[in-house]
């Protein structure tokens, strides 16, 4: 007997505009009466011209149009919460995020804290606060330059807590964008560093949503091989271009919005232990979130082999056409999976990046104080786990 | 060169309830002040006692809830227009779908017509009348009791005109379900014949969007590719089910959603020559919707061999897995598809109908009539290779 596909809801408002030449539509996806304020990251929406195109696109627009830059990488409460009050001292009624999923994230935590009944640090919970829902946001857009974390197309975030070294999520019903500008040709500029993080991420969005035990959710199962057979073939090929492709640009930027937008999940247990383990390395050691995915990830599937068997059979078989016996089948799509993420030049341990023994203990004391001591699909994966997995990956 | 993923947008605020026992929930999916119009078929909703499921559902609901009850199968324009009725007299403000894509169809219809300006005929266009946007309509919901048209997730409907004999279509950004539940348990009482028609309703509806030629769009393909080896995976187990199996019901349920609800379309051209042609069959003789393509399909293919050369091979290879020459692929995969068909015991010609070639004539008069002169992916399906698909289908 197995097991049966589990009770879900499916819901997605976000209006998706993909394509050539979308940007010049803004004028129709926002609200003439709206007070805009655009966020933003860094100097690269700036130096490459996305911030000009957007508010060029908003030139008519009839509502005041204001700017908030300097959100990171790893978008902090700090910066975040100067935002908040700049959207309340102004009275902004509609944000437009300009960026990546570090961008949006943030947007999407502006969004919901302006409006917050009381201190918007309720909305986390795990050892920061008593954790309060989200009932209601501020209307928001996004304008894609990485396609990464998906989260122009879901209701989630991440956000880091700089003096408790803490990166703790949120989310809501009301923190869907109402749309969000996919050009694949804006992944043009980006350094081919990013493009990598943002295919490693992805793919992992993807593992922890599938790489888990199966309960007969054929489609959700076909969808997640379809994209991660989709990443693995053009990986590479984006890594070799010598001039943008723009079909390359545009699976890829569709892929990693698919690969975190709820298809996946309908129905089937989920893991996130890689983004548990990954979490707590970019907070100790500032390492880029795709590249502590990718040291996590092979070794978790080394040692969670056993949980994991029927699902890696299935991932050996359909997604890298593998032979053999099932052992066989599992050892062999593990190397390959650390084979793929190395493809990539990204490092799949701790070595890779300098890091030595030391590391383990600092970082399960991390995952200990932030309660993540019962993690994965079955909420088996114990303190003594992650230390194995992370020893592993040295 | 190969051909660019073409601009898209995505966009389906439908909220989709999903699994056992969901029924329940209704009271929460329809606002308490709602004044609802249940709108259903004949008698099997009654006979296995859904109808009194959702009544029951319903029973601490505020407002008023009343019943429209016999919408066809193929729903008819002449029925359709009491509803409209009834809704305007009785100023009904929430439509409440259940049945299967018949009722859903009809609904949609309904809940654009209500508060059309002017005569809801301009909704449609092809020959009834001069065609005018729908640009409202009136919140409605659904209980999926027939996974097979995918029209519990999306905006679009077909009603059929006795008098003229004609089937049309209609949609817009309006006329989405706000919610639609899927139980997929509701279908255990479902004879083998509308199972089969479901299944085989679903698998055309993704080759309308997959078997044309390819522009690069490699998530469409291998989600569609996803889905038809599911209908093909469930469909011979469905047909030797003893007793029904929730998870082979569930995919059943999920897949058919899915190959209509915009997913696979995104991008891509599309075909939809298999539905023109269906249609004037059903019109002409009343045969199944979903039998009337499975007449159809395998002939087209036969005939737009060329055509589809390419995407042909590619479905050969991943769906059904074959090898050999890129002519004794197709060749197979077509007899496969015909087979697939036929295992689900759907004629696939018209003689299983006991129908002859006297048909051949009538039917192109029809497409004639309602401008079907230049249909398919590229608009270069005239009338004589309709009529060619036809008489191979004899």
């Amino acid at each position: 007997m197995s097991e049966e596909i589990r009770n879900f809801d499916a819901y997605n408002p976000t209006h998706i505009v993909f394509g050539k030449n979308r940007l010049a539509e803004l004028e129709n996806l926002i609200p003439q009466d709206k007070k805009v304020l655009l966020l933003y990251g860094g100097g690269s929406v700036k130096k490459f011209g996305t911030l000009d195109k957007v508010k060029k696109a908003l030139a008519n627009h009839q509502g005041e149009v204001g700017e908030f830059g300097g959100i990171e990488a790893n978008p902090t409460y700090e910066t975040l919460i100067q935002a908040v009050d700049l959207v309340k001292k102004e009275n902004y009624d509609f944000l437009l995020a300009v960026g990546g999923g570090s961008v949006i994230d943030g947007t999407k935590f502006v969004a919901a804290a302006a409006v917050f009944d009381g201190d918007p640090i309720h909305i986390f919970g795990n050892g920061i606060g008593e954790k309060k829902p989200i009932t209601k946001a501020l209307p928001f857009g996004t304008v894609l330059t990485l396609p990464a974390t998906g989260s122009e197309m879901n209701s989630g975030g991440v956000v880091t807590f700089v003096e408790k070294k803490a990166k703790l999520s949120f989310g809501s019903a009301y923190t869907f964008p109402v749309f969000s500008i996919l050009e694949p040709e804006i992944t043009y500029t980006l350094p081919k560093r990013q493009v990598a993080n943002g295919v490693a991420d992805a793919f992992v969005h993807i593992m922890e949503q599938y790489m888990t035990y199966p309960v007969g959710a054929m489609i959700q199962d076909r969808f997640a091989e379809g994209l991660l057979m989709t990443l693995i073939e053009i990986g590479p090929k984006l890594m070799a271009e010598e001039t943008p492709d723009y079909n390359l640009r545009a699976n890829f930027m569709w892929a990693a919005t698919n690969a975190l937008n709820g298809t996946l999940s309908k129905g089937v247990p989920q893991d996130w232990a890689s983004h548990g383990l990954g979490h707590e390395i970019t907070a100790l050691y500032g390492i880029d979130h795709a590249r502590t995915l990718a040291i996590v990830l092979p070794s978790l599937l080394e040692v969670r082999k056993a949980e994991k068997h029927d699902k890696l059979v299935q991932y050996a078989e359909r997604v890298w056409g593998l032979t053999g016996s099932d052992d066989e089948k599992i050892q062999q799509a593990i190397e390959k999976t650390r084979a793929f993420f190395e493809s990539l030049e990204i490092g799949t341990s701790f070595q890779a990046y300098d890091l030595g023994e030391e590391v383990v203990e600092e970082l399960v004391a991390q995952l200990e104080k932030h309660g993540l001591t019962s993690i994965s699909e079955r909420g088996d994966q114990t303190l003594e786990i992650s230390r194995e997995i992370y020893t592993r990956a040295l």
